[in-house]
């Protein structure tokens, strides 16, 4: 499936890519000479010298479409390095689109997709959708779709995602093995499925260790960012000044949670230890350095490519396709906020 | 210009958006009743049903183009932020296409956004750009162009930008009135304008104070990250353990920088002053806070959509577009990093 590349073909006659593909162009100011050492270089390999060309022969855009929340997230843009990494073994473009966390504006991209004629649709949705009609419309005009991470589970496609309740109850058994009982949780929007799920893991282990739920120690993220997380250990530390640990839908907010209680100096492990959800760069520069739930973004990536690619090949052979669910494996990285200090 | 949304219909009409957008696309679970309020209003408020079916009667998309070196780049998500949200408030949807620094994929994305007839691309040069013939071809197709951060001097578009030498020489007379003679830089990769303008600012500013230039203690990255700002902090205490300070050409390669002298205990800023450059969130989570230079990424996207609507509107009118240039501000940020000790 490999593709011949610019750079291979320069690389192996000695000239810069710029020149290989002027050479392809017929550029007047590349030699007769170079030109045919090119053309005859490009045919040997199956060089397809403009990928977009092919198109028009045999319907293929060799164009892919990825709608995702917002890129200046961690976890996400190496999703997205993940699969343009593998889009490009194959030859494929990815175009991406960010919703912004907005139903609106996902619809529209669907649409432009569609309109666009991608030979695929790649979607993580936003926190705001609560409907899924745009999603049956990739359906109905059998486009190969998958969708990952924050997913509409009643839309039978395909799926890349992670066991989040399964996650977060391996990071509260953490918290409470480490010694704590009282433990708060910073929770996720109230509609993304994998919001609920995190919440529902705290909920069910604290049960399971006969420790009683209580609701006020819930506080629910509208963006889930640096600020809430912040501002919610503030009001954690205020309303309930005996809790043990806190429990974060992710990273950044856990980060926020440290900024704060760094900034009053209460001692983190000793007084209170933190958890937080997905493994951000920035996690293991901080001080201390925050314990979490590793989730394979890059390798994320790779299936939601891999699982459209699938789904292309076998639409294109007029076979009948049935969508595949991929559930990744998560860890957890146990890091200085929740060591054990007694 | 600005242009009705599905929400603002919706609330109106106090129904939601997938009602809205459902109504409009005469979906049969929508009642005959709120169909005809929807497009009612939709005709009063001049909605565009389908902004993509514009494109047959005005023979625009709608939709634009940006090509950008990497997302996961701090700097680059909220320039993206800052497009997004100055285009959907103009009604354009925004592709974005990732170069992952490679001149070939450049190459093609360019190729593609032309093929798939957007009506305007804005673009960020990757590090491996050292021409520019494909970006003639956008000027010679006439297809409105604004390049920014990093840019090819020579192709006259619109352009936004900072001063990087002036930024970079702000940041080295800061670290010599702090009471710093050997200073090293970790510089930036070899091609990009920004990487040499800042580089050109070190070695100006150590003249300007009389002291001697040195290559030695320029140290010269590949892509500019964490580990390279971890490895040449181990390389330059070793080589030149007297060293007191290090301007480094990016944020992320800071904090590489000070994770390595926080691992062998040299005291930030007593014994070693650091100033990175961009001002990533991140800096002023870590410990010791890093001082930086601010670039005005949001505020920088926002004028490389309004450069390019410039574009459009007036080719539009038929009428002799010139490109314009945009120098945004920079300020340095002084934190514990490099605050003065004696």
């Amino acid at each position: 499936m490999k593709e011949t590349t610019l750079k291979e073909i320069a690389e192996a006659l000695g000239i810069s890519i710029t020149t290989v593909s002027k050479a392809l162009k017929n550029y007047s100011d590349v030699s007769e000479k170079t030109k045919k050492a090119v053309l005859a270089l490009a045919e040997e390999l199956h060089y397809t010298p403009n990928s977009f060309a092919v198109n028009l022969r045999t319907k293929e855009s060799k164009t892919i479409g990825l709608i995702i929340p917002e890129v200046v997230h961690h976890f996400f843009s190496n999703v997205i390095n993940g699969i343009i990494a593998e889009a490009e073994k194959h030859g494929y473009l990815v175009i991406i689109l960010q919703s912004n966390e907005s139903l609106e504006l996902e619809i529209k991209q669907v649409a432009l997709l569609i309109n666009k004629r991608v030979d695929g649709i790649m979607l993580s949705l936003s926190n705001e959708s609560n409907d899924d009609f745009h999603l049956k419309e990739i359906l109905r005009k059998e486009i190969p779709f998958v969708q990952f991470d924050k997913i509409s589970k009643l839309i039978p496609s395909s799926k890349v995602i992670i066991n989040d309740q399964k996650a977060a109850m391996e990071a509260v058994q953490h918290l409470i093995d480490q010694g704590c009982k009282k433990i708060a949780h910073i929770r996720g929007p109230e509609n993304p499925q994998n919001a609920i799920d995190r919440f529902l893991g705290y909920k069910k282990t604290l049960e399971k260790n006969d420790i009683p739920f209580n609701s006020n120690l819930v506080y629910t993220c509208i963006g889930a960012g640096f600020e809430e997380g912040f501002n919610f250990a503030k009001q954690i530390i205020e309303e309930h000044p005996d809790v043990e640990g806190i429990f974060a839908v992710t990273d950044m907010v856990a980060i926020g949670v440290i900024a704060y209680l760094n900034e009053i100096k209460l001692k983190i492990p000793e007084q209170i230890k933190v958890v937080g959800f997905s493994n951000w760069f920035i996690s293991q520069v901080i001080s201390p350095k925050l314990s979490t739930i590793d989730q394979p973004s890059y390798e994320m990536g790779v299936h939601v490519f891999d699982l459209l690619l699938e789904e292309i090949n076998i639409r294109k052979e007029g076979k009948e396709f049935k969508p595949r669910i991929v559930e990744l494996e998560t860890s957890l990285i146990i890091r200085e906020s929740s060591m054990k200090t007694n």
